[in-house]
């Protein structure tokens, strides 16, 4: 089993380590000290070694910050983490504020006082972000000083876990379709504003251009290193010795100089002189000093991997459906079992994702759930960013929803789908909320646009149908999904918030639209998709771009008010369902072959 | 008749004015002289005397500039205008170049050379504009200086036209619907950053804030003229004292020092020390300069007035709609007459825009259009930004469309409509086409969304019917309109470009989706709509905003093929039309109503 059920964390983690922490402040001369969630890799997913915030705090959510002073300190999250912040997090070592109005600046305004000083890991903080935090501090009279070692790792001590150290392996040309020297030499040839080089921070991005795949964070195929990529192509690759397998250096092959973490200052100082790209939302201050101090020309500008391994490859995007047909087959015997004894014998939510795993374990070809599986019963489908737990576990009971929300990593794809469906007999208000959110992600997965079009211009199609009964859900539409890599992947993205990246072929975005009712229940419906060059339409006078859907596992029918679509909406879900058997139905055993040609029969 | 169908320039303005310029800028040492679209105010529309470019090079466009060097010049239209401008200016005389990619500042960075003085005139350009430029000149080794006087006013010399005085009356109260001393009052409160003052140079917004109108700028009631709002509400206001009517200062009250434009520069030294909101959109470079020379500390900030005017009060949405029900009146009748005699003898567009216009004088009411009427037969009608000249005049044929665009100025409100009627029997392609931009219009209609939505979020919605067919149009699909101001008003847009500015109550933007045909025949469908905050929707649970449609004309249904509707479009179509009928008819002649109620049938 692969997901586990503990709780990393409890309240008394700030009332055992601030004492610690504090300790060693003090040892540095420190009134206070920051502590952001991100790590040196500004990673989502944090190996545990970097989770910080976790240990000094308790909470474990997956954006967040802490201040610690000397007489006080305050932990700050955004409210997708009200709830779960008060219950990880000793209210009285920590005040509990919010990280988006105000935020720490604000917090260090009023908190700090003149003439103290707060201390920073340069290596944790984004340059704009210190920018911020720096000028809050002045208005307090007060002074940010970077510190090494981090006083936090020194107070965590023999207690830290490792710096992980998984192996590297090559990712083979018949999943990733296009070898290193060749991304290499075209990715340097476009490097913004002519510059002759670029500093590579983040995980994804070293995975893509170097054609390798690591396993340091948990949950993606991500190996924890830096690289820098000349113009011409060549580059030099800075990794821990440890994770170096025998094949890589030959894989890697001349263009490529494989170093250690510890060669890098050097090589940055190296650059002295020359233009070098730096991404400022992906590498920290620390590396804005360390090439400002070596003489070197800042470009800031977006990493140049970001769009072209966002826009997947042929061999990636057909990659994507293997994946997504191999995960479809263990998603239906999944729903089968939901459909069949788990409505005899309603499972807990523990139950659920368990059986989940060993359907996707049965194929053979797992290499890691995308991420934890999410799996709401009842009330807890209203949490939007819930995992489940021993202690918080649920029992689906008769006339409730039950939403499951997850996703597996193979060599050719990454996965990620929701499906909620009705444990018993649903009631009229499940069923027409479920079906505005259905014409919200139909809608998304019909529409054709031109070139140029954002995914913020799309967002508002997912949400209309709930917006014109007076209901919305709190979320993004559809984020960026990796090829084997992470589930959540820019530039792209389908939200309110302005997003100027425009959609190109061989993108994939999830689709998926929700609705919550706190307390109750809730619903959520994900496919992934495609951007495709849409076929020629009859009349058309313009190129489009259209959606392919990768994800193949039917939509629940009991929650379907086919009365609220139009003869659009139905010929398209047929028409999905239809897809669905043709391709799925011929990988099952006959019983749940004949549940799925049920489930996929029209509307 | 107040709209001409002259034209103002010809293709021998550049022969004939080049070498004039060329010697002013001589004359002052420069080897080579900016010459931008916009004029001291930042106006859309310029008052002839500040139309420096059309007079340098012939062309007439909305946006534009040119470059004239010693021995070359350039002119730089952007896609709109690619058609416009080889009709209008010297090829021989100016290179055609792209205002957007490249534009300018490219040019000067490969015409200008080392050494070169290229001018300026600081009252023209944005601080942020100004800085590109002088970017690309230093690349080039060029020199940007400003000059005093501009070279193209003194070549243009005893020719130009005088600056417009036109009489500055009081804008009552009944109209304005909040008097001037408690909007200064409140916008002086709210200045961003509790700034101490905000320089007004915006005519729309000055013409708000002291509810005034003017009438500088033709086809809409703006004073040309300066104002400084404290944050206490006090004001000085910059007029010149031959638009001062004998009303005036009693109307302006106390609380507004009435000053001419000679004094402007020493109240602006008076600023010493303070802090002054200026919008770096709406305010030259000039007014920088003279802030910072002054030892004023520069608030970089939008207008203050752009959102409060923006958003209309109770009164304003009122006049809006008494407005709309007199102009509709006016536009059944044209509409009626296009139905019945010009069907017989088909008009060309000069007789359309007259008899539009007489129509609309005939109300009583009318002080200005607010636009020239764009009236665009057949393939005229496919060029977005046409107007009717005598050369240009077509007629419109039997089974052609004609697009009417068009709009007028009241004192209780500004409207602006377009209606697209067949004249005979239209093609099957063209209802299509119609049926589909229809379509968009009802989707932006229609719309429910919650409070923080932008127009660009929405601007999808009247599109999506047109990319499901490989269709699209290429201008926005919606702008603001003023009260009894600019028929284009900020800050909100509805458009694919992205904007930051959300929607809210009282905000009125049109909604004008379109297909275009090259050679053969334009379609647009508009009305004005002010936003609203929707009734409670059963079951709703979020507070939702939506629009009410203020326009009220009969939309061609022999244009409309009912097959491509939803149910929930006809209805929504046949609840329009019954609106419209229940409003206009009673206003009607006997044979006109009997004509609307046909045309507001069910369809």
């Amino acid at each position: 089993m692969r997901q586990t059920f503990d709780e990393t964390t409890d309240p008394t983690f700030g009332p055992r380590h601030l004492p610690l922490i504090r300790a060693a402040m003090a040892a540095q001369g420190l009134d206070g000290f920051l502590v952001p969630h991100e790590d040196e890799h500004q990673n989502e997913y944090l190996p545990a070694a970097n989770d910080r915030l976790a240990w000094a705090t308790g909470f474990t959510g997956s954006a967040g910050a802490a201040v610690i002073l000397k007489e006080r300190a305050a932990v700050f999250v955004d409210g997708r983490y009200t709830l779960q912040v008060r219950d990880q997090v000793d209210a009285t070592s920590f005040e509990i504020r919010d990280l988006v109005e105000g935020g720490v600046p604000a917090y260090l305004e009023t908190a700090a006082a003149r003439g103290q000083a707060i201390g920073y890991d340069p290596r944790l903080h984004s340059p704009d972000a210190l920018d911020r935090l720096k000028a809050a501090a002045a208005r307090a009279g007060a002074e940010l000083r970077p510190v090494t070692p981090n006083p936090v790792d020194q107070a965590w001590g023999a207690a830290r876990p490792p710096q992980p150290i998984a192996p590297v392996v090559p990712h083979p040309l018949q999943y990733a379709g296009e070898d290193s020297a060749t991304k290499r030499a075209r990715v340097g040839a476009t490097l913004s504003g002519g510059a002759d080089a670029a500093v590579l921070t983040a995980p994804a991005s070293i995975a893509w251009l170097f054609n390798i795949r690591g396993g340091d964070v948990i949950r993606s195929p991500l190996p924890l290193a830096q690289a820098i990529l000349n113009r011409d192509g060549s580059a030099r690759l800075f990794l821990d010795p440890q994770k170096v397998t025998a094949d890589l250096p030959a894989w890697l092959g001349n263009g490529v100089r494989l170093e250690t973490p510890e060669d890098l200052p050097q090589a940055l100082a190296e650059l002295r002189g020359q233009r070098v790209v730096v991404d400022p939302a992906q590498s920290s201050a620390w590396y804005f000093e360390a090439l400002a101090g070596a003489g070197a020309e800042i470009v800031r500008g977006e990493d140049p991997c970001a769009l072209p391994r966002a826009a997947k490859n042929p061999v990636e995007v057909q990659g994507a459906r293997d994946a997504h047909a191999r995960d479809g087959a263990a998603l239906a015997r999944f729903l089968h079992w939901l459909a069949t004894d788990a409505q005899a014998t309603p499972p807990d939510e523990v139950e659920v994702v368990s059986k989940l795993e060993a359907f996707r374990e049965a194929t053979g070809a797992l290499k890691d759930l995308s991420f934890d599986t999410i799996a709401g019963a009842g009330s807890n489908g209203a949490i939007v960013h819930y995992r489940p737990t021993s202690r918080l576990n649920r029992r689906a009971e008769a006339g409730s929803l039950l939403l499951v929300d997850s996703g597996a990593q193979y060599l050719d794809g990454t996965t990620d789908v929701t499906r909620t469906v009705a444990i018993g007999q649903p009631s009229a208000e499940m069923r027409q909320r479920f079906t505005l959110v259905l014409k919200g992600n139909l809608a998304l997965a019909r529409v054709r646009f031109p070139a140029g079009t954002t995914g913020s211009a799309l967002d508002a199609l997912a949400r209309v149908a709930l917006w014109a009964h007076g209901l919305d859900y709190d979320h993004g539409t559809g984020h960026g999904v990796g090829s084997y890599l992470g589930v959540h992947e820019g530039p792209q993205r389908i939200s309110k918030a302005p997003n100027s990246v425009a959609l190109r072929p061989g993108m994939i975005v999830s689709n998926e639209p929700g609705y919550y009712k706190e307390g109750a229940y809730g619903i959520r419906i994900e496919n992934l998709q495609v951007v495709t060059e849409a076929a020629d339409i009859p009349g058309g006078e313009r190129p489009m771009l259209g959606f392919e859907t990768l994800t193949l596992a039917p939509i629940d029918r009991a929650l379907i008010d086919a009365d609220l679509l139009t003869a659009e909406e139905r010929a398209q879900l047929d028409a999905y369902h239809a897809q669905v058997l043709a391709v799925i139905g011929p990988q099952l055993e006959p019983a749940v072959r004949a549940w799925l040609a049920e489930a996929c029969a029209p509307v």
